[in-house]
């Protein structure tokens, strides 16, 4: 029904006005080495009128189209190894921070500034721009708003839908939404920011937000904790969270195995603890100028040890220190690569169903066949990385064929404690098969019937969300 | 195209087990008394599967139906004044806590249960739910959902959408979305939750949720604050945001107008002021158990005179006096009421934009004709409710046809600066015109796609959203 983004339809372009390149190697392959997309051209605009005039001429000649971002998503939501072969639109060239409001706490970023970018430019105006994870440097905000993004700093300012005030989309008929708002409450009919984040460039070619900025907290305190197990870790969350007002930034689970794999792969990176922990937690807080963060990270921690959560602590005692902590903590993904994952997991369960899970699968799951298990993430939003392993001295290639049977197992544990299978990465091309297993019917077909209405033609982002 | 409920559909629905009841004025009139609804019968649905078969058997008979809360709603959305009569669908049967989750800070709602049952239930969990309005006591949170309300507690904690995790909901074909979860994270597909939030009912009927509750501010501290203008006002926020760690919980401006009003009607209320300031703002911080809440928000205070950003205060001495502060401010619309507005409106600008729009506004109105402005509202949310009023002595009946004048004027001033005409409110029926004013036209023709996919026989809230 589509037809091939071919080298004719890139003359196409080119006659339009709009810069083209070949698909390089950036734009067909992601990160873990799964998907490789068979694009062969990349529409480079330089302007939201330059999106419309693109989706325009895709619309026209029913070719496919990839909003393009950083190119950092997990799930192959950016990479079609199915044709026709689909136009890569790449809004690299869309990178500028339009306007800062100090005053407001707000920005207007283009769709291709990086996270780092807008940290910055929030930097400038005296705010924090909370979004933070490990790929900020490449990751652009359209892409993290395409999949509703989150990160380190959810628990406290939440994600990438939670900071966004408006978007400007290109719809699939190329026409232009403007709704670049700086308002905190606009109720004036649907929610069609909130439709437009998290489809992952199935109904719309974001190209510019409104994201909100915070006040820089005046001191923050980073420690490790190590606790007795993840319901401790859940019970110190609780206690900190109320004896800190609500102060915590973040709350990152470690499990032994993280820093295990961090001793293999890296070993130059400092580790906290001489003795490794089977838990412990990584917990930052942000104070303002009349609150001593450090002063109350260790009342607290002392308050956790007196009810038997907490076992031992390193606070940073610099800067320096608090960036070599978080530098374990975001260095552990790339562990795991260099170790080589049979099967990666995105999950989250409800706050109170993460001890029991760990259990369970920590239980069931080796009973399938030899494996070593990394569990880690964000503890603060029920977010756990659960990933597995080829047992010590094994390659993952001879368990490859293993994957979709752990994963099933992994899946179907976290959906009947009422978690979720795509945390946020998304589903992509790589989870389409779990959305059709665990979605909710009703909600299925309510999806496919807003994009038949929004997208008649399926010209964005096929094959992503549903299957082509 | 859609037929009346009338007793033969109600004797139907009694057949199908359904308890119904004739449409009392409860049900057809609305707080401003500027509408009527021509309904008849209200079915009272005891469970999701309930609102399941009274919503099939409406589609059936093509018969439009209101989705009915608190009737607490100020855009007519609850009241339908043009025929055919659809049928009342109220929540109220269905208004039972169904779990509390203390650990995670959740709970899960029916569509019935009232704001401040809500508030109980997570008092008792030892959680602070934080949706809060004047009335509380009667709006049930299906239709706080449905609006999308914000209230006095939206600058810390968000409007009933940024609280909400999960809905449960009967979509138009009968369908139940069965989407409570209680999760921080959830990227699997549109969502369908946020598309629910905010639709005004013509979407489906919400019939219960999965809400965040939060820590219980240990120390609260509530000051009035006498400014000598809105600009001083937002700078004053951004210093009490900055300095207080961001524990600012509430920040409403009020118009000295607003306290001669409440003097003329409520004569026994003690006002704070014994000289009425021209502004002022109403203040309260909430800290954790290790922050004294009083002197954090004296020191900021002192920081604001220093700076030249208040020039007088009142802090709360007891937490009757709060209570008392708090009055002062909730009965400001029942003073209007009894004053008689000749026109409301619920606007939103970009903070930035606030002081700009009240100087504006306040010069251009007078001179359409004599009139009294009462100004006040969530500042810290840039929302505003800009009421305008006859002069002294003479009645808003000698007015009446002005207000189509003043209310253009109001919202093409706030829209011209990057505002919107219904902030938290909605649009209902009352606003219908304005959103065909000054929607995006590539969003509104969206919001079309969208109804007739999901509800093509047009049986949800008809006539609201979409001129019917």
């Amino acid at each position: 029904m589509l037809n091939a983004a071919d080298t004719a339809f890139a003359d196409k372009l080119k006659r339009a006005g709009i810069a083209t390149r070949p698909a390089t190697d950036h734009y067909v392959t992601e990160m873990r080495g799964n998907y490789r997309g068979l694009s062969e051209v990349v529409a480079l605009p330089a302007s939201t009128e330059d999106v419309s005039k693109i989706v325009r001429l895709c619309a026209e000649d029913r070719i496919g189209l990839i909003p393009f971002g950083g190119g950092t998503g997990l799930v192959a939501g950016q990479v079609s190894p199915n044709g026709p072969a689909p136009l890569i639109l790449s809004l690299e060239r869309m990178s500028a921070i339009r306007a800062t409001y100090p005053e407001e706490n707000t920005l207007i970023a283009e769709a291709g500034a990086t996270l780092a970018d807008i940290q910055t430019a929030a930097e400038k105006a005296n705010g924090l721009f909370p979004l933070s994870y490990a790929s900020q440097g490449s990751a652009r905000i359209g892409g993290a708003l395409s999949v509703n993004s989150g990160g380190l700093n959810v628990l406290r300012y939440g994600t990438a839908r939670d900071l966004c005030l408006g978007v400007e989309a290109v719809l699939p008929n190329g026409d232009i939404f403007h709704g670049l708002k700086r308002l905190r409450k606009d109720n004036t009919g649907y929610d069609l920011r909130n439709l437009l984040v998290g489809s992952e460039g199935t109904l719309g070619v974001i190209t510019a937000a409104a994201l909100k900025l915070f006040p820089r907290p005046a001191h923050v305190a980073t420690a490790f904790v190590a606790v007795p197990d993840p319901a401790a870790a859940l019970r110190m969350l609780s206690l900190f969270r109320e004896h800190t007002g609500d102060c915590v930034s973040a709350f990152e689970l470690i499990s032994a195995q993280s820093f295990a794999f961090l001793r293999a792969t890296f070993p130059d990176i400092r580790l906290p603890f001489d003795e490794t922990p089977k838990w412990s937690v990584l917990v930052e807080l942000g104070t303002g100028p009349s609150t001593d963060a450090e002063t109350l990270l260790v009342e607290t921690f002392e308050k956790a040890m007196e009810a038997n959560l907490a076992s031992d602590a390193r606070l940073a005692q610099s800067g320096q220190q608090r960036a070599e902590f978080w530098a374990v903590r975001e260095t552990i993904p790339e562990a795991n690569r260099k170790i080589g994952a049979i099967a990666s997991h995105d999950i989250a369960l409800p706050l109170g169903e993460v001890p029991a899970f760990l259990a369970k699968a920590g239980e069931a799951l080796p009973a399938l066949f030899p494996m070593r298990i990394n569990a880690f993430g964000h503890l603060g939003d029920g977010n756990l990385h659960y990933n597995i392993f080829p047992p010590e001295g094994e390659s993952r290639e001879a368990y490859r064929d293993k994957a979709p049977l752990v994963t099933r197992h992994i899946h179907d544990l976290a959906v009947a404690r009422g978690g979720t299978f795509s945390a946020e990465h998304g589903v992509g091309r790589a989870k389409i098969a779990d959305l059709e297993r665990y979605g909710d019917p009703a909600k299925r077909a309510a999806m496919r019937a807003i994009k038949q209405a929004l997208d008649p033609k399926g010209i964005m982002n096929p094959g992503a969300l549903f299957k082509s």
